[in-house]
């Protein structure tokens, strides 16, 4: 197994993957077009990692950088990671974390922050046990903009 | 009153505004080492609006982009918005909104997002009131890393 950048010739299974992860959380996956618009944004707005068992990509990180004003450091942002349910168990999500650390101190970064659905228990297991605390406090808006 | 970008001359009104924030939060205020790293990853790493009354600054934002990987498209991700308490009431937060919106709009955003206090009634009415929607079902994780 090993976590590498994307390249080019992931593309399609880079999607797949995405397209599981929106399946295992029960939202709407990327369409054609969108999926399209994301692989065009690769290295412009979002980084990608990809973990690899016997050649196969396996599972994806896709992270960026936001920032605290009060710390004045950026942050490592987790857009997304996800490990295909088969290969789950075998340390793949911790060499994912192991990379954004990595990833996270080349940038000065203060934190990492993600968010996770309430209900994917074995998730918010594993985040605990990486170290990472809820923001029990703090509350999310959303506001949706018209295309 | 207007709503205008942030300039150099602005740094010690800016900083001032910050340190408000952080009181009104009964957070900790960004030391003087932080203070001058954020003003110099403005326009790199974050966007600055400043609120004018009377050619004085009363409020500021702070944003930049995240990135909803479904949507495939950028997230206007604000980072502060505060005005001064005597300057409430006025319209300010809504024109802050309306220049953000516009900025959203001009980079083909899917979607606007920031964190509230959970105990900070008055901002999430305010919030609700703009259309903007808690999203109950996320837990937001950090991570504190080593500096």
């Amino acid at each position: 197994m090993k976590i590498r950048p994307y390249a080019k010739r992931d593309a399609k299974d880079l999607v797949a993957l995405i397209r599981a992860l929106a399946r295992y959380e029960k939202l709407k996956p990327p369409s054609d077009a969108a999926a399209k618009r994301l692989l065009a944004d690769i290295g412009r707005r979002i980084h990608v990692l990809l973990a690899e068992v016997d050649g196969k990509p396996v599972g994806y990180a896709i992270y960026l950088f936001t920032y605290s004003s009060f710390l004045a450091r950026p942050t490592l942002y987790l857009e997304d990671v996800f490990v295909l349910p088969e290969h789950r168990g075998a340390g793949i999500g911790k060499s994912f974390f192991k990379e954004l650390d990595r990833a996270a101190k080349r940038e000065k970064c203060g934190r990492m922050e993600w968010v996770v659905l309430d209900w994917n228990e074995p998730a918010h297991r594993f985040y605990l046990k990486l170290g990472a605390k809820p923001l029990d406090n703090w509350v999310t808006y959303r506001m949706v903009l018209d295309a």
